[in-house]
């Protein structure tokens, strides 16, 4: 079925006001039909173009260098809380980060019932064989300073009857690298198979503790609050604590700081699911999970920082592909790999920062409910006195959807 | 700065073709001005519209009734996945789901240094009083049916010195909630705090293990697979136990269940950090991070199913907001938040189930690297004579950047 075929049938079968729902869907489709057709390729069954907002959070120093940093998320007060946050340390030495490690992993997991050193003879004598196997694939890899930078033969039978992995570790360079991998482990599995062992699955791991990155802010303690700063900057750094030991708190915690960070994953054309299940998974990683940014004052200084795992890339997959995606990592000076982890990890802390300074000063709700007021008003038709009259009669009162029409009502009635 | 003068100023400043750059941002404008300033408004400082494929899986049969699911992903292969895992499934009786409980909870962390007893008698006479701050924010959440559950005193004094915590419980109806939520709390931290209590902060938590949702698939293993169905079945059934003992695995089997999820829970003007957040956090929640799905082969049975928690709304938010969001809760028949719920748990469970079935059969690379294909070529102005050529002639090559561009200039010399 074409694309307006599968329309048809959607609208046909699934609306009542089939006219209307087809209208809402063709109203994003882009007057561009090349421009379209490339969207609608990316994936199947493309109908429309969903509109996430496309916004830059200006002002963010790092490692003192000068970056506006592009962000998509559909979340109000995010880009601002980035934007105030990026001025507000503009001034005390900015963001200081770096790359940690750049290591990759992926596993070919099998089955073998017979006698453990028999398997680790059989692994040492195959290993250069392994790699040649995979020579065609990572030459070019290799030329780019990346490629396989070793495998290990692990014994997992204590967790499960029989099964073994052989984990393969990577450097992908500037590229997610998620192709490469899975071409190499399913080339190395190829090779090591034999009767007596049963390859399950070879497939790349989203859980990259190997490949991180740090961010920090620090200022003398009071710089960091007009008022009471040493007492403000105390109950910060509790904040912080709280995070490290009460789950609830520190699930929260770390949605606020991925917030920052898939804002620019999807602006950079990057996979954020990949993003999010490392860091998660990076975050119970002792056996507790646990919020991922530490804070401390020491000698009169305040300081800020965490360390999280980062698996992108700004070659391959959509970062040229999708025109926003290319402009973004313009923007950003064409930043390799490791320097677009270091913008996303800036970001993530600012959030982490905006958040956790709010909350423990005059708490979220009244900026919030500001905006839920707006977001209300926004979808009745109002002019722009009764929005004025609306947005000050709610100044000091409680907002709620029923609350915001029942007064709209009474206002036009007055009129 | 008005959104052209944002414009003006970065392309000035940050980009080498200010004019093309300004382009490639205003190709994406929609041609409707209110339209495009409702999605203007969404959060701050947009400059454009980051387009993210909006597509359909159709042929979903969950409880007996036949769903049709908005996906919004950038990946490839994602929805042509669960298109053909519907089907599949769709003549096997189709997914089964339920909710299993809507709890959601916040909490008011603070320190005190007194006497345990002495809070714990405050905060029992105090309770009442509490519920009471309350009240007006209630109402309206009461009268649909949910509101505040009840709240206890937590003792974390062995976490971290002098260290308490108010857990409320919520029932927030078909609204995420995290507006009424945080307004509670801090309406009851107001009203709780004493000059030896310092409230640290109040906030919702996006860790919801009490707002779960099971789905599940079962046919007899003979239908699963046309040739050797018993040894395919448990092998299936080995990658699914390999992924609950192993993290680096556990990682990546769970972002292919997010792979669903998230494409339904954007659809349909959820945020997904929030669930994404709280997934994870519950694959992590018995001290070692687990494959969130299980599967058994029992009397001759195939059994597919898994367990996650999902705060998400059909109410509030972005839902009615966006008009995508809103086609999208059309399309699924007005769902209740429990009844979304179970579609996307639906969605996340036949990604999990086309994952794991690619990997222990052909291996996942053969149909990405076809994909991988495509976008290369799509980046290249070729023909449809030209693409033809190239597809016919990877078709059992290693497709790689450079060699695909490699022979099609080799392919334009001959022409």
């Amino acid at each position: 079925m074409s694309k307006q075929e599968k329309i048809d049938w959607l609208v046909d079968r699934f609306f009542d006001d089939s006219l209307a729902a087809k209208a809402v869907l063709e109203q994003y489709w882009n007057d561009d039909r090349l421009l379209q057709e490339l969207h609608d390729d990316f994936i199947e069954n493309t109908l429309s173009n969903y509109y996430l907002p496309y916004a830059v959070a200006p002002n963010f120093l790092i490692n003192g260098r000068d970056y506006t940093i592009p962000m998509v998320i559909e979340e109000s007060s995010v880009v601002a809380a980035a934007s105030m946050v990026a001025k507000f340390w503009y001034s005390r030495g900015g963001f200081h980060t770096r790359v940690i490690s750049t290591e990759k992993t992926g596993q070919i997991h099998f089955l073998y019932r017979g006698d453990a050193d028999g398997l680790r003879y059989y692994f040492e004598k195959m290993k250069p064989e392994l790699l040649r196997a995979t020579g065609p694939y990572t030459r070019n890899m290799r030329k780019r300073g990346g490629g396989i930078l070793g495998m290990e033969l692990v014994d997992k039978t204590a967790d499960m009857p029989h099964y073994y992995q052989i984990h393969v570790r990577f450097d992908t360079r500037d590229s997610m690298g998620a192709n490469f991998i899975n071409t190499c482990l399913e080339a190395i599995a190829e090779r090591f198979v034999r009767p007596d062992i049963e390859i399950i699955m070879s497939i790349l791991s989203n859980y990259v503790p190997g490949c991180t990155v740090r961010a920090e802010v620090e200022c003398p303690v009071e710089e960091l609050y007009k008022d009471d700063a040493v007492k403000q900057a105390e109950k910060f750094v509790k904040a912080v604590e709280i995070a490290r030991v009460s789950v609830p708190r520190a699930v929260t915690h770390n949605k606020g700081i991925m917030n920052g960070v898939d804002a620019v994953v999807i602006a950079t054309g990057n996979d954020f699911r990949a993003v999010e299940a490392g860091v998660h998974a990076f975050a119970a990683r002792d056996g507790v999970y646990r919020g991922l940014s530490r804070a401390e004052i020491e000698g009169g200084m305040f300081r800020f920082w965490m360390e999280i795992p980062l698996a992108v890339g700004t070659v391959g997959g959509l970062t040229k592909l999708h025109p926003l995606a290319k402009l973004s990592l313009d923007l950003l000076g064409h930043p390799t790999a490791e320097e677009l982890m270091q913008v996303i990890a800036a970001a993530g802390l600012a959030q982490n920062f905006a958040a956790i300074r709010a909350l423990t000063t005059s708490g979220i709700q009244k900026g919030h409910m500001k905006l839920h007021l707006n977001n209300i008003i926004r979808q009745l038709d109002v002019t722009a006195e009764e929005k004025e009259f609306l947005i000050k009669y709610f100044e000091n009162r409680t907002v709620s959807h029923n609350e915001v029409i029942k007064k709209f009502y009474e206002l036009r009635k007055k009129i």
